[in-house]
Parts: structure tokens; C-alpha cells; sequence
């Protein structure tokens, strides 16, 4: 029996490869397989983040989670998905899964993770998420001193969404899509449209920044999100 | 009259000097002056964390950003602690200020931010912050898919603290210090206790995980968090 590979979980950052750390850039250089999700049939956010880092000669995982899928089937191929890199890991070999900001903040590892970390060692190696390369990239300060800050996905109902604004100081909405009309009129009714921030694609090469009411609903993608920053002077 | 200098906020994570960003050690490297905060009479943890990065050639500007000041007596302070960076700036040298976790998330480069970006080019890096580093430093996914994630500082009133828990999905609660008896008894009072991590200087060399009735209210420190994780299960 070989010796166990280690399992990796390394947060990528939201985009620009510089934003790596030291130590996933270390880590992803020295694995011998490295593993990544994507939507089928389109390319992964997550290996074009690193894949200047790549040597050319580590084996590559893509594996796919879908979305959108009854819990109890969801569950089945994610099991299905993970079997791969649990067949390196058994074989000895070190597996890096890259991860697109943070692997445990609305990180898609935390599939891979609960699958597989009770029988591989496993480390985790926070990222840069876009909770904060969102307001960076804005140019505006996000939460200050002792303001409280909410992350609200945006598939939530609208009355919800009304009441959590109501309660905090700062916000960033998130998931966007198809919910940003609903959103972006909740936003005008409380009065805070002149304070939210649209962005798409933060620290990518393709960013885009938007005001609020010129942005076109029917093409707003997944990588966006809408800051609400403080209003506390400092 | 010489070009301005330019300035850099840069992140540098919470604490292991391998959470730099690749970008952010690139600009550390290349400035001449390095300016970074500390409480009067102690270290600035900012330097600590990228001491061993630093050449020992670069002028170093040390500035105090005292807290628990009424609003307008502050202001002057602060306008007086970054006008040695402005200084530099002025006379062309850029100024790289090191701000610990991420510079617009409670960050204290925020207090620079505003005082200098008018007048000079600025750029701000987005750094790793706690809120990511503690979760991955307790082992526990954070938040997931729909999710609600809110930030509480310890300092609000127990009715408040009470009202937010109740109405989110996981949470970061942060400032503890003299406010952590009252936030034990608050997560016991609403059966969140058994789901609460205590964390103190993740991924500092001194990190500390205590189990949340075992801590002692009297050595709570600033660089602690108490994380309530999802209950989502992936």
C-alpha cells in the first residue's frame, strides 16, 4: 500500500493571477495533479487564474459540479465527480484542487472537502475573495470601525432583501443574474441606488464597471455583484 | 518640482507571511519608503508579517491611528499621523502602506485612503482577511450557496446581536475583547453556542483554537473572532 497523497485546497484569488498567494502558488507548483471544476462544456475560471503557474508536465482533474439539482441527486454526483482525485490520493499521489476566491467562503471545494478530508490529510489554503477585490477594484472603502456588513444572495425573496438592508451598514448582493431587476428596484425603493456599486468580473482582465441603471438585466453574468458601502465618514 | 509619488495600500493577510499576495510582495519590494501602524508603544503587526520581506533599505515611516476617540479630535490626529507619508509622496517617492488582512475591509489604510487619494495616484491591494483565514483555520466550510453571511463587531448591544443571529445563515462575530461574556451568553441563550468556534491570531504563529466555554473573558484578545458556520449541508 502506498502512502496516501495529501489533499490541497488552494483559493485562487477572484481573478488576477497576481492576487495568488505565496503559498498556493508554492503548493500548486509542487503537486503532481492538479484539479479543477467547470460548467461543462466551457473552460475553467479557476485553471485560467493559474495556468501561467503550470508546468506542463502535472496531471490535470476537471471535474463538474452542476447546479440548480434536487439535494439527493446533487449528492450522488458530487460523489461521482470527487472519485477521481480520491483514486490519486489512494495511489499517493499529492492533489491540489484549485478553488476561484476562497475555499471556504461560497467556495465550490467545500464539495470536495466533506467528501474527502476524513480520509486524506487535508490542507486548506485561504484566498482573496471577492468580497473584498469587489470594493478594491470600486476604488471605494467597504466596512469601517464597528459597522455591521451583510452578504446577500440575490435569489432571495424581495421583502427579505428589503429587511436585511434595513439592518445593516454595508452590504454586497451576490448571484445576481436573472434576480438583478428585482434587486436593483428594491434598492431605488429604500433609497440606497445612489450608494451601490455594479461590477462585473472584478480584478479580471475583462472588468467591467457599470452604473447601477445603465446596467442591461439580460446580460448580467455570474461573476458580478453589487457593493453597498458605508456610509460612516472616517 | 519632481513627479509625485505614488501610493500603495497593500493587504498583507492576517497573519502568516505566506498569505501575501504575489502582487502585493512585487510592490512591497519595489518602494522606497514602507509606512505601517502600530498601537503607541507596541510593534506594528503589519511589519511583523513581512519583516523578512523588507531589504533593509528602505526608509520605514511608523504611524499611530488611536482609537476610541471622539470623531472630530481624531480626524486632526489623523490628518497629522499621514502627513509624513504625504511628505514623501510629495517630494516623488512612492509610499507602500502595509495594512493587515485586507486595506477596505476594517482595514486601517481606509484612514489614509481618504485623507491622500485625492491628490495622489493610488492603488489599493486586496489582501486575504480573517473572515477567510479563520474558517479555513478552524476546518469548517463557512458559507455555501444561498447563504446569509453577516459580520457583527462584539461592541452592539445583546437585543441587536440577538436580532442579526437570528435572522442569518452563518456569521463572524469580531471585536470580542471585554464584550465576549456578553456574546457567549447571547449564542447560549439562542442555542448557537454548540455551533460557535472560537479563534484567536489565525495563522499567526501563536494562533489558539479554545473551545468557546473554556475561554477566559479576561484574555480575550483583539485578534480573536467567534465563527458561526453554515448549517447547510453540502
Amino acid at each position: 500500500m502506498p502512502t496516501k497523497g495529501r489533499l490541497y485546497g488552494i483559493g485562487v484569488g477572484p481573478g488576477d493571477p497576481e492576487l495568488l498567494t505565496l503559498k498556493a502558488l508554492r503548493l500548486l507548483q509542487a503537486a503532481p495533479v492538479v484539479a479543477y471544476q467547470s460548467a461543462v462544456d466551457k473552460d475553467s475560471i479557476a485553471r485560467g487564474i493559474v495556468s501561467q503557474y503550470l508546468s506542463g508536465h502535472q496531471i490535470e482533474v476537471l471535474f463538474h459540479l452542476p447546479r440548480a439539482l434536487e439535494p439527493e441527486t446533487a449528492s450522488a454526483i458530487y460523489d461521482q465527480e470527487v472519485a477521481p482525485i480520491a483514486e490519486h490520493l489512494a495511489a499517493g499521489r499529492d492533489v491540489v484542487v484549485l478553488c476561484e476566491g476562497d475555499p471556504f467562503f461560497y467556495g465550490s471545494f467545500m464539495y470536495v472537502f466533506t467528501r474527502l478530508s476524513e480520509k486524506y490529510q487535508t490542507e486548506v489554503v485561504p484566498g482573496v475573495s471577492s468580497l473584498m477585490a469587489c470594493p478594491v477594484a470600486l476604488g471605494v472603502p467597504f466596512t469601517y470601525y464597528n459597522d455591521i456588513m451583510t452578504v446577500l444572495p440575490a435569489p432571495m425573496p424581495a421583502e427579505q432583501l428589503i429587511t436585511h438592508l434595513l439592518a445593516t451598514d454595508a452590504a454586497a448582493i451576490m448571484k445576481l443574474g436573472r434576480h438583478f431587476t428585482k434587486v436593483r428596484d428594491v434598492l431605488h425603493q429604500l433609497g440606497l441606488a445612489s450608494r451601490a456599486l455594479y461590477i462585473e468580473r472584478a480584478t479580471m482582465a475583462q472588468q467591467t464597471i457599470i452604473p447601477l441603471d445603465q446596467v442591461d438585466p439580460d446580460q448580467v453574468p455570474y461573476f458580478s455583484m453589487i457593493i453597498i458601502p458605508t456610509k460612516s465618514r472616517l
